[in-house]
């Protein structure tokens, strides 16, 4: 394999294949990335944790073609440092790969492109697109409320189902839930249910920022493949049973506060400042239209705060934890937010309003 | 105590105290800022770890004087999350103090001010005053080579000392050295030998970003006073004896490098991408002007970089730390300098040039 590419351009490719490579690996080929040279001028750049895969190919001069896999941080680390603008020169011979840019030369040692797994993806019946915008929105506003318990492996991902002419993504942690409703796109009709593994929606996430227009999704029961361009992500899918969500989401709170979802998180998080980072509580009073946010810690002593708002049912009081509702109100994007109450002990809604697409249930706390 | 206090200028002044403050205290009210409101319209902050202690008067309406401790992290926490341009009333009474701005209002716990420790300064026969950027300079480039071992805590700072008509500051970790000479100030004439510890350099640089014009040096052979303006910085030094590092500063180095800094470190930081975290080690072989910069790692490969410079000595190799070669190399201002080389085990020394203020000495390393 020889090959020539401009820095930018490999530098780019392997930022987003590295961060799919872990840290530490038992198994020394997933360390490495496997670069395949094609003569009609493209390099493909591989990488995988055996549940996540990144595939993504960036133009190069190749003399001659060839595939190798590369320890990939140190490619990384190396592209990173190297003088902006150089040609960065890849020879692969007698198991060794040579880099070579301006007056720096490299010598790595690889691994036989035979040995790197790729992930089978078998069948990918459910086809559709999804314009990336969407897809950000998706993500943004549900990936906070993923559970990070290990044991809770079903909830260690982004529920995605569709619902008669509906295309839901919800996320939970027992403690908050998260769900965005989208017009179902054309060809998920016949979706199954599935749930996309933290990781890949945070490596989904970063590549979108890059991506304009449409990105292509493809799924079977057990694989997603996410079609950016350049670079196609697939990953298996978390083999488990999300709860039926649906019946935790309040239908009949009638007690309505209407307030500034900005003033209102402000408030939240001054009067936490005292709050103990074991509890993080933060206690509520609704009366009237003076909505009362206040903390009490035994050790540090009391805060209050009064936040406009326009309440208009029975005055009580609702303790929640304020980074969970920090988290919420922080992905409210209008002026106004609607909270959905019952009482002290039932799970509140929260909503720009009944058209919005993304709502959000938080169960309280005793304060 | 009661006074009103812009809410910008509360924040600046605890943001400087704060962080003399440490996280964790065994003493509760060490983990407090002393606030004492004067009549003639000032709020004096004060805070200690008991070897430094910051003290910065802040211009406030005060109604009535006073002076009590409250929990410095929390104030400052507050302090950041009120609104910009608000107004804070600080009012103390019964053990506790109130703090109010706009809708918030916080009551904290207090303890008295009498249980404050200030450190106590005694005579401080020797006062000079040092440009504040001669002071920025004098830390700049020598705390880098602070040794952190604490069984050496006599090379825990910076040795500030007079010799003829200089003032010189010096940092080793017996690894490298950093030496810095300015012309004496006056007043400081019979200085005796101090050592400057740590948190003080690292405080003392931070305070220097906002002060222009000149700083207030007052010492005895036990604790160190910097007047900055509204801020003073008291400490204790370290009580030992630094070592005579005149002679770790060779004299007869006769083979002279000269190089271009900047390529000269970027061809480190590429080649030792691949040395191990262990070593660090770098190897530079000098043949006429031919610099050839390398590292063999038996786990990752080789790396090789050539870098022009001028030199016209015998050919031979030497091995230095590239962390601590970059620390140096990252000092160095002018586009040229100068490393003076002696044999493969012996310090090296690299300066700008004879007329530079800084001077470096490197102990080599085995590669």
């Amino acid at each position: 394999m020889k090959a020539t590419i401009e820095r930018a351009t490999l530098l780019r490719g392997l930022s987003h294949v590295q961060s799919v490579v872990e840290r530490r690996n038992t198994i020394p080929i997933l360390s490495n990335v496997l670069i395949e040279a094609s003569l009609d001028g493209s390099l493909r750049l591989m990488a995988t944790d055996l549940d996540l895969q990144i595939d993504e190919t960036v133009p190069a001069a190749v003399d001659q073609a060839g595939a190798i896999t590369v320890p990939a941080h140190t490619l990384f680390d190396i592209a990173r440092k190297l003088p902006e603008g150089s040609q960065v020169e890849l020879t692969a011979a007698e198991g060794k790969i040579k880099v070579n840019a301006g007056r720096a030369k490299f010598e790595l040692g690889t691994l036989p492109r035979d040995d790197f797994p790729v992930i089978a993806e078998g069948e990918l019946p459910t086809v559709f697109e999804l314009p990336a915008e969407i897809l950000k929105q998706i993500i943004d506003k549900t990936r906070f409320a993923i559970s990070t318990e290990e044991t809770r492996y079903y909830l260690n991902g982004i529920f995605l189902h569709v619902a008669d002419d509906t295309l839901k993504a919800a996320a939970t942690d027992g403690h908050r839930l998260a769900r965005v409703t989208v017009p179902r796109p054309e060809g998920a009709e016949a979706m199954p249910d599935v749930i996309v593994p933290r990781k890949c929606v945070a490596e989904l996430r970063k590549l979108l920022d890059e991506v304009d227009g449409s990105v292509g999704v493809s799924l079977s029961g057990s694989k997603i493949r996410f079609d950016l361009g350049a670079a196609i992500l697939t990953s298996k899918l978390i083999d488990g049973t999300f709860p039926d969500y649906s019946r935790v989401i309040p239908t009949g709170n009638d007690k309505i506060l209407k307030i500034d979802p900005k003033s209102f998180m402000e408030g939240v998080d001054r009067v936490s400042t005292i709050a103990t980072e074991k509890t993080r509580a933060v206690k509520m009073a609704l009366d009237r239209d003076r909505i009362t946010l206040s903390v009490t810690s035994p050790d540090n002593g009391t805060a209050a705060e009064e936040v406009p708002g326009d309440y208009a049912a029975q005055p009580f009081e609702i303790g929640f934890n304020s980074r969970y509702l920090m988290d919420i109100l922080g992905q409210i994007e209008s002026d106004l937010v609607e909270v959905h109450l019952a009482d002290a002990a039932a799970p509140t809604l929260i909503r720009e309003n009944d058209k919005s697409p993304a709502l959000y249930v938080l169960m309280p706390m005793r304060v």
